[in-house]
């Protein structure tokens, strides 16, 4: 009689991996030298806040589906995704920016810590990132690596969405502007977290391929739902304010389809995504735990 | 009879380096796909304003005097220089922080793009400073590169450096603690300037320890320099608001040893990073040159 392991829930997947990942960026902060003592705790504050570690989750996820042998190549871009995703929140929430008070259920940085404060740490995260793959990932990919998540962060991807984001408030957007916008703001980082995984594994090109177009469904999948939580969440449910989008003019999946269309779609897209890796299969298991997770604890 | 070139002169040798690390940068930022245009036009704006383009001059004069071969290398780390050193400015420039209206005889980028823009475009300039150094590089030391430039600018570095430099307004300094606050601040990326400019070349151990001391002279008298210049200068002469600091309860050189003794101090910096690299010959003249440019623009 064999023992078959009962697979992992997605609650369970991504804790495991945020655990690692979360574990690695302690020990590599604890090792930085004459950081001054309110800029680590500013910094800290908002990384061990919690959060879904969706991000990391889907780094070492991908990587381990992927057959991976260097695990600390993995961890070091999984620890710096979140290093990336928590600064892009810390900013966000400026006064300047979203004007958040509340952020994975406590005050946002700047409430805390002051204004100046929450953009140096946000800048000293964003920093820290580059340099964590590119000190602990195996030095022949660790370039890559780099170029790979920086220009999914940068002007190109993330930063470029939200400046899109910030221009486009109070404009109707057409349903294929609204597409753009999320694959930089929130698609870039998701798309880069599965590809990064991949490529530490020293995924072939099919496999790479198959990946992105996994990320790409699952981060549209995601955005939709995150839009369709700030209309039906309270504000305990989602840590941070809700209702806020129809308050500031953003342009929203229910906005321009209603909130059926936009569960339907969201649907679809996670349709999608495990559709992409059809061909990886029982390893790539728990990325279609992730996938339907993306939907399932909200819908 | 020999025709013995004449040397460049320290604005000259400036110049010719600054135009080819811009250019680098240019083309680089060109290249980039799904830019927003006023994103763009924002990092553009403060890039391309002008300045000394003193760390991409010292990258490169470092490079050639160790007789450096991988010269896209040198490019691409003088231009990430660039891109940190203008990402530090208009972000200290920013109400929450230094609060400034004028920079490089312009209007900083925030009274022109809004605050929001200038966070993001500074948060763009960092993120690629890191992609154009891995992406452009030699592979086989862009890792180490990335490592050595993040860590100056990170919180351990600069970045740290303006933490302390917040933290200490209104409060009195020791000289130890405002050289280890300058050493971060101002120096971190002085250094890094100069390391990097060795690492592209492949420099010996002897012939890095060598320049790291004159790098951390070079950085020191820069810093007592532009303490003195804040007190002399006008904001004409400057293109960006003088005295500020004695208003702002800043510590600085002259409000601890006062104005001819900080004179004589910055000299002796000049004198020690000369003395540094003494076994490197007529190739480092140019090194010599800008150690003496430092101080003499101004005493």
């Amino acid at each position: 009689m064999s023992t078959v392991a009962t697979p992992l829930s997605a609650p369970e997947i991504l804790q495991r991996h945020g655990d690692a990942a979360m574990a690695f960026v302690d020990e590599f902060l604890a090792s930085r030298k004459n950081v001054p003592d309110r800029l680590m705790e500013s910094m800290r504050y908002s990384l061990l806040a919690g959060g879904k570690r969706l991000r990391p989750g889907l780094v070492m996820e991908t990587f381990e589906s992927c057959r991976g042998n260097s695990r600390n190549s993995a961890l070091a871009c999984a620890g710096a995704l979140e290093l990336i995703h928590t600064f892009s929140l810390v900013h966000d929430d400026l006064p300047a920016m979203d004007d958040d008070d509340l952020r994975r259920g406590r005050l946002t940085n700047h409430k805390v810590f002051g204004e100046a404060m929450a953009i140096l740490a946000g800048d000293g995260m964003v920093t820290l990132a580059f340099e964590l793959i590119a000190e602990k990932a195996d030095s022949k990919i660790a370039a890559r690596l780099v170029v790979e998540l920086a220009n999914a962060t940068g002007p190109s991807g993330m930063i470029g969405g939200q400046v899109l984001d910030i221009d486009s408030e109070n404009q109707s957007l057409s349903l294929d502007q609204l597409k753009k916008l999320h694959r930089l703001k929130t698609g870039a980082l998701i798309i880069a977290s599965c590809r990064l995984g991949a490529l530490c594994a020293a995924a072939d090109e099919f496999t790479l391929d198959a990946i992105t177009r996994y990320a790409e469904h699952l981060g549209l999948a995601f955005q939709i739902v995150d839009d369709l939580l700030d209309v039906t969440s309270t504000p305990e449910q989602m840590g941070k304010a809700t209702q806020k989008d129809q308050g500031k003019g953003k342009n929203t999946y229910p906005v321009l389809l209603g909130m059926d269309a936009s569960r339907t779609q969201a649907r679809r897209e996670v349709a999608g995504a495990i559709e992409a890796i059809a061909s990886l299969g029982p390893s790539a298991d728990g990325l279609r735990a992730l996938a339907n997770f993306v939907v399932d604890r909200n819908l």
